[in-house]
This record gives C-alpha cells, structure tokens and sequence, in this order.
C-alpha cells in the first residue's frame, strides 16, 4: 500500500457499484479542490446533523471555521467522529427507461474525528485556505484579520483517516432492447455558472473588479 | 402553533445567526423542490455517514431509492435516525475583510426515521417523484418500469419530523471604519447552468429533444 492511496476498510469501501469507487490521493484531492462546501455529519446522542460549511485543505487535514456558538464547533475538544462529503454534480443521465436513468458525479466521502485548532498561526492558515478555497486570491486583497476576529472564530480540522471517491461519466447504459426505442436518450451537462459581479451597493467609492473575480469570470 | 410551520425543537433550532432560521413549510418545501441531490447522514456504531442521494417530495415525506445492497437502504428495517440536508449556494459574499464574507445561500434541514417502502404501488409512485424531481416530465417520457425493476430498487421514506430552513441573501456587513477602505466588495452570483444536450453516441434512430429537456433549457 503506497502513500497514493488510501487503504480500504469497511466505513470508506464503495459497496454499491464498486467500479465507481476510487481510492488515490490525487483523485480524492482534485475533487475536494475542486469545491468549496461540504456536508459534514456527526451524531450527538444518537441522533445525526447534517450541515453545510465551507472548507479549506492542507494535505490529509480538511478545515472547517464557525462560530464559537454552533454545534459543529463544539465538537472539537471530545474528538468526535466525522463524516466529511463533497458532491459535484456533472449531468443528468436521461436513459431510455427510468431505472437506468442516473447522475453524472464526483465524490468523496471522507472520515476522521473532530479536533479544535486552538494555536493562532495554524488558526490564521485556515482561515486563510477556506477563503482562498471559496475564490482563489481573495485572502491577498481584503484587510488583515484582526486578533479579535482569530479568537471569535472557531477552527475545526479533520486528518483524513479514511476516503473514497466515487465517479460516474458517460452516457446511459440501457437495457439491449430499449435502445429500439424511439426515446431521447443522452446526457445534459451542469456547471456552476458565476453571474455578472454586483458591486456593493453601499460603498464608498468605485473600484475596479479584483483580480480574483477577473479570474473567475474567466474560468 | 399552526401546520404552515414546523414547531422549533432543540434538534432543529437554528442557534448559529437565529435571524437566518426560518421554520414554515412554504419556505422549506420551496427549497426542496428547486433541488433533486440531499446529503442524507446517519450513525452505525456511532460512525456517522454522509451520502449524497436523489430525491422525491409528497408533502411531508421525502422518498430516497438505491440498491438494496447499499448502506443507505439497509436502515429502513431498524427505524434509523435520518438527517437529510439540501443546499443551494446562490453566490459568493465578498467583504472587505475575510471575516465578515460569506455565502448567499439557502439550506434546509430535515430529522425523522428511516422507513422502508414495501407496497409495489408507493414504490412506483416514490420512483416516479424522484425521476420527475430531476427533470420535470422525464417519468411520462420513458419506457414503463417494470415489476422486476421494482423488485431491485429500495425505496425509503422518511417522515419530517422537525425541520428548519436557513438563508442568507444581500451584499456583504463589513465593519464600519472598512467601507472607506480601497477594497473592491460586493457579490458573485451563483447559479447551475445546463450545458447542450448530447444524444447518446449508441443511439439507433436521431429523435427531438424531449419537451423535459426543452424545458430544462429554456428555463
């Protein structure tokens, strides 16, 4: 088992269609890097959250920010178990027959516990990767973070112990006699599209498009 | 307590920024029915999981199907906590400091049990949802299901038993003194976008897109 890979145990094997799942770092990595919001679960007294946070990353260790008041941030001193998940949806996959109808994807499903960043340089570099992970060069162009605003944000990180990525591209795959059927068949494709830049409405005086949304609208 | 709104427990308060929280059913439905993907959470062993899956609505019961041999859908049985959480992220909030930029977005989250479909005529009517859920119109488009393909798919339902709704919309709060600054700020709006049709490369005759997907692109 090379450092490319992670290694297969029960919570991150791909049991529904195996030959989706994938197990490399830089697979895992280029999905993860190509978002910028996870899912992350966790369960307190039996029962599982759900909830939606931005994310940063550095190697195996995912970032997640809060406030010192939310339930996710609180998880960070009892190491509770997490489930970190990203999903990029590519297309719909409009097959000849409802059951093979599908969804083009990328995944991954990530597993580790709950830790707290509590060291302000670590802290900063956090903050620093989730802004950047959001919109690439963002953290260059606003003011400084204050040592106020460090110590109201919670950091959580996550080493990634256990992954799986799971990919589906391409076209539907019928049944051999439904392709006689006179059905559309095929694949819509689906991005996130950036709209036209809205300068704030209150402000002070009329500045030119940063170079990080320039880059954007460019990609 | 009237049935337009679902009653605030501790499970489904919104205690992180309450102002965002919303609670009435016309709020949360809406959010559920301009999506088809949830990240559905659940806790075996307390290892939570986090998969990303397809849905259907009929009004307060969300219908989730895969492959009896997934995780997911071996928890119909034991009556399993469910978390189901859907997001859309509408824009990037750019502030004139890292700490106070944001997201526009709108999320619900929803808690209640796992419960497996049996009855072949919920199933059907479940699958039915979901398929429609993804493209409006798609299910009156295919090929009929049939029983056998009935058989192999799971259904589960899940009863909202509590749920609550958060949004953020509007340009960025920055901090008073650093609206004079010389910073670019304001918001990036974010939306899917449905690329062209590709008819599927193994297809036997050329037919017209289907009015689902002609609607898909004018919309």
């Amino acid at each position: 088992m090379s450092d490319a890979t992670f290694e297969r145990h029960a919570r991150n094997d791909v049991k529904r269609l195996p030959s989706r799942g994938q197990y490399d770092r830089e697979t895992i990595y280029q999905i993860l890097d190509d978002g910028f919001l996870c899912h992350v679960g966790f369960s307190t007294d039996n029962q599982p959250f759900v909830i939606p946070v931005a994310y940063g990353r550095k190697d195996d260790t995912i970032y997640l920010h809060g406030s010192i008041k939310s339930r996710l941030m609180q998880l960070g001193q009892a190491n509770t178990p997490l489930c970190i998940t990203v999903t990029h949806v590519d297309g719909l996959v409009l097959a000849r027959s409802a059951f093979h109808s599908s969804l083009n994807y990328r995944s991954v499903v990530l597993f580790g516990q709950a830790e707290e960043v509590t060291d302000s340089e670590e802290k900063t570099d956090a903050l620093h990767r989730i802004t950047n992970q959001i919109l690439r060069g963002r953290w260059e162009e606003v003011r400084e973070l204050k040592a106020s605003e460090i110590m109201a944000t919670s950091v959580l990180k996550m080493r990634i112990e256990d992954a799986s990525a799971k990919i589906r591209t391409g076209g539907p795959k019928d049944d051999k006699e439904d392709y006689a059927l006179p059905i559309w068949a095929g694949v819509v494709p689906m991005h996130t599209q950036y709209g036209a830049p809205e300068p704030d409405p209150l402000r002070q005086g009329d500045y030119a498009l940063p170079e990080s949304v320039e880059n954007l609208m460019k990609s």
